[in-house]
């Protein structure tokens, strides 16, 4: 499989998805201030990894399409009221190449929209209750509890780093807040949601954490290296964003470790600030500091080993299955987190 | 059965259900941003009026407490949860006498933590299933779904009316207004689940909607006369903070129907302007014009009206059931509702 093929069936997936959740939101009032903005937000896009992951898994441990598509709306609908709040938190501006939903509204409306999509999430799953039968659904119900638990503990985990200023972090710290907000959103319980339905309940679904782990963390090393050097357009968002949001990346925690101290404490008083009274030169400053200390190179290639931990795992687990073009999916889904652009 | 005797019930309601929350907040990490503040939060008190509903209706029903407390502790969660979200959309400085939560950390992590309270408040409820048996423990999973959703439109409709600074709102918006955002959340649906936990799942919920209506309606344009009128240190509250927040409150809807001409422009300006740029003494002048145009007299006799319907639909649905202690509590809290000066 190519990476245009893993991207028509990632765009497959995410537009039956997408064909879901619109049947989940309900055609009445208030339209303008919420369910409006609830039917356009998910419209704006997204590489569809979560819905695509779920809907592979499923079918590559033998289930079909239909029985994982609840799930994969709920998945998509909660991953959007996550980013819809995460914005809010992290003063973004720009999201999949659109205002953030609080820039384009305001940021009462925004969290309460937020607030809407995660009630909303919830109702596929008590669908799924007909689908897949009681026993099933209710696994999936706590897989999400879960799921959503982990995302919040590892938000706090980085909004507390904010907060306080904290300039003495490890990598390992790094490692185990990303656990927490992506790994096990993006990769592990999609992947273990998925396989649960395939199976009709009968898979360990511990058996994909060290996979979904190593999967995700690629995936968001790579992500935070694309914010400080993708072409914006491709992007999304703006380039070097994370920085003026003082976000502790991995290319961060390595500059802050690795430069003189006179270089340390100027970095420390740009995070001092105030988001807003931080300006852009400083934060193009500490790039260049980055791209000096070999903290992006560094980043990079944690990704690359990461993403090559997780396709051993993969192979691992998955080589006892049959060939398919979802199995194939997943494996792509991989190589592609090593390689891709934006 | 007196008030302090009311009070004291509430209390003795309110002191299990707090226990019980204690029990879902896992000692854990992340403690500073995440699970210390999801502790302490809910210790701030409250009247109880939620888990106090709740566990009466049960017991007024024939059902013991504890089959009720799962399902307090879920409504006690939820109704934390969305204050802590509520405070920070409204910009408030104060909550229960003490500072705001996004005012004593900050916007991000209020953020997060309601949202971790969102989700730690359903657990009580998949533990319900174990109490209560499937089918009963689904019902009020779907109850507390459609409570959530209800607040989230009504807090839609409030927040889409500051936004466009509506200026030509009728009394019958106001109410369509907080029966979504504050009836079904603080009266219908603990009555309502009380009610089914009590008769295991054998009661039409619905014959309680008309009565929560008139509890909401009449408890929430008093809390909205407090607000303005009240002994600060024992309303927990800034007073005058709704006239600086721009609510759309029933005296401020009365005033602006009754007010002179010139008096309107005057407010709609005020209303206009960004909440921190609203001048304390404009928001006095506009409170001495609801007192000149009988607008505070007008919410008061409006909620002593709709506590006497609440107290007729009472008498209609409990009469048949045995007199009992619980039964005088519901009945107490409405007559409390009309006269309470905090």
């Amino acid at each position: 499989m190519d990476t245009l093929s893993m991207k028509a069936m990632l765009a497959d997936y995410g537009a039956e998805t997408l064909k879901g959740i619109h049947n989940y939101i309900p055609d009445k009032e208030p339209r303008a201030y919420l369910y409006n903005l609830l039917a356009e937000y998910p419209n704006r896009g997204g590489k569809g990894f979560r819905p695509g992951l779920c809907i592979a898994a499923c079918k590559a441990f033998g289930g079909k399409q239909d029985d994982a598509s609840n799930s994969a709306v709920c998945l998509e609908l909660l991953h959007n009221a996550f980013l819809i709040h995460d914005d809010v938190e992290d003063e973004s501006f720009f999201r999949r190449n659109k205002p953030t939903l609080h820039q384009s509204t305001n940021t009462a409306i925004a969290i309460n929209v937020g607030d809407a999509m995660q009630v909303l999430g919830l109702y596929p799953l008590f669908k799924n209750r007909e689908v897949l039968g009681d026993k099933v659904a209710m696994q999936i119900f706590m897989e999400v509890q879960h799921m959503v638990t982990e995302s919040v503990e590892g938000q706090a985990m980085e909004l507390g780093w904010r907060k306080d200023n904290t300039a003495n972090l490890m990598e390992a710290d790094y490692l185990r807040m990303i656990l927490k907000k992506t790994c096990w959103y993006t990769c592990i319980h999609p992947i273990r949601i998925g396989a649960i339905i395939g199976t009709k309940g009968r898979v360990n679904p511990e058996k994909f954490d060290r996979l979904g782990y190593f999967m995700g963390t690629s995936f968001q090393i790579q992500d935070d290296v694309l914010n400080l050097i993708a072409d914006e357009e491709k992007y999304g968002k703006e380039i070097g964003g994370d920085i003026l949001e003082g976000k502790r990346t991995l290319m961060l925690i390595h500059l802050m470790a690795t430069c003189k101290p006179e270089e340390l404490r100027t970095i420390s008083k740009f995070l001092s600030l105030p988001i807003r009274q931080r300006k852009n030169a400083d934060a193009l400053e500490i790039l260049e500091l980055m791209h000096t200390y070999g903290s992006i190179t560094h980043a990079k290639n944690t990704a690359q080993y990461l993403a090559g931990a997780a396709l051993k795992e993969f192979y691992t687990i998955f080589s006892r299955l049959p060939d398919s073009e979802d199995k194939s999916l997943i494996e792509n889904i991989i190589i592609y987190m090593i390689d891709r652009e934006y």
